[in-house]
């Protein structure tokens, strides 16, 4: 299943993408009480999601007024109304390529929701500095709340994975010795376009090929195997901390080619496209505008 | 005015401090649609706001039902529902005291909500580790959205003022570049009790004193005076490159004397009591038990 935060004619609503492709069921629309965003979605009831379900499967065969052409929505952030985590250096090619050791611990920071876009939605350079830089990176979201979670049970926790450009104010992330402020610029990063349940995907989301792409040109490639923490491990080591909550988001970081340590250095300019990609799971698509520009309209 | 997210007999509900001081006004009591926590009601409307205010004054007077003595309440974490932005080194005598230089510029991380409890319960000493550490500070709350604030009317967004135990895991803090772990173990940090209104301070809680006490002795003590980037500063920084919302947080930062420099190094431990007190503030105490202790109630 793949479900989208999305709005059409100024509503937002929760979409389930329909097996054509080329529309999504609105579910919001189909019951009184549905969830209009992912966030709500994911703190339904177990009975009340499988009621959902059927009612997607009847409506898919049904092709309702339900469905909206994927043509006629806008994509909302993918937020699940949790914690945003990031995994920094999770990648070795881009620790390598980074000031920094690759790590034999998760390195975390958290991204806020004011930071995000959803999908073909334009994201903004910011006036203060043209030092904007791109990070392709899989998403996981948590489905079901835990602490101290087993390596080995850590997947039953996942609800479905996603994709995110961890957009980066360089100059910024690299003032202080915390990366917060230059990973938290307005809508700086995008987040989407879809939650894809795992039943779709090889376990732990493994072995699928990522790639970031600057103006149709590949930037960063790897394989979502190459992370030096994996999905499980990554959940289970985390959650020895703290609650992972139904909502929370999980980044797992970057792999190398990004813009800032190329020689010369690459960086994100007004018109630019980034896209992040991921095998089986979709492509999220972000044009580059300038933060002027956006006062403006 | 002195607000507070509280509970009473299991149900939840916002108290404003009656003007004897022993009792609460519970708000939400009086009306149908009154907010039941800080966060809700920093989004009320304005006209909304005035209401609530007119019948929190009346129900002073009356002495109505809707009192509730202090003894009876138990105190939630004072979260606002936004993000929770904490100022690292921002008192010149703590940066130096750490491994770190005094900023330049504010050095940015985030707490989030589950690593807090409120006023007068237990905070939790990790299994994992022993190096918990304390951090008094002052807490500001958003109370109107904006971007690019200038510093000149960056108090003009300020809901009002409360106080944090910004607890921190040394070990786990200084494992990788980023704090974020370190700083986010579940219960680990406390935060409340009251918000109290900017009416009732000196403009941007100014020159107040501001101590953290570890079973009646004072490790911390200092003047908000002295902070590095001050509340009406750091506003007006922090929105250049991010929206700041109402509800969202931002903690202060802490002055010198905490545990992990001191030589021996002091952490807290079962049994501990923390108290951050600032004049005209209040004081915000918890005691400290282990995590095997809280799993075992």
């Amino acid at each position: 299943m793949r479900i989208a935060s999305l709005v059409t004619n100024g509503r937002p609503f929760l979409g389930v993408r329909a097996p054509t492709g080329d529309a999504f069921v609105d579910v919001s629309s189909l019951l009184e009480s549905a969830p209009r965003d992912l966030g709500a979605f994911l703190r339904t009831s177990k009975a009340e999601r499988e009621m959902l379900e059927r009612v997607v499967r009847d409506a898919r065969e049904l092709e309702t007024r339900a469905r909206v052409a994927v043509k006629d929505v806008t994509y909302r952030p993918l937020l699940g109304g949790g914690k945003v985590l990031c995994l920094g250096l999770n990648y070795v090619d881009h620790a390598n390529e980074s000031p920094y050791e690759p790590p034999k611990y998760p390195v975390l920071f958290a991204r806020f929701a004011t930071s995000f876009v959803g999908h073909e939605q334009p994201i903004v350079r910011p006036s203060l500095s043209t030092h904007f830089d791109y990070e392709a990176e899989l998403v996981v979201f948590i489905g079901r709340t835990g602490r101290n979670i087993p390596r080995d049970r850590a997947l039953e926790h996942v609800a479905g994975y996603s994709l995110m450009n961890d957009g980066s104010i360089r100059d910024y992330q690299m003032r202080t010795p915390q990366w917060t402020i230059g990973k938290n610029f307005d809508r700086t990063g995008s987040l989407g376009p879809e939650l894809v349940t795992p039943d779709e995907l090889p376990e732990g989301a493994r072995g699928l090929r990522l790639r970031g792409l600057l103006n149709g040109k590949v930037m960063q490639e790897a394989t979502t195997a190459h992370m030096i923490f994996d999905v499980a491990h990554t959940i289970a080591l985390l959650s020895e901390a703290l609650t992972l909550e139904v909502g929370d988001a999980i980044a797992m970081g970057t792999p190398g080619g990004v813009g800032f340590v190329r020689k010369p250095p690459v960086f994100l300019t007004p018109g630019d496209v980034f896209e992040v990609d991921v095998e089986r799971l979709g492509t999220l698509r972000n044009r580059v505008v300038d933060q002027s520009e956006l006062e403006k309209s």
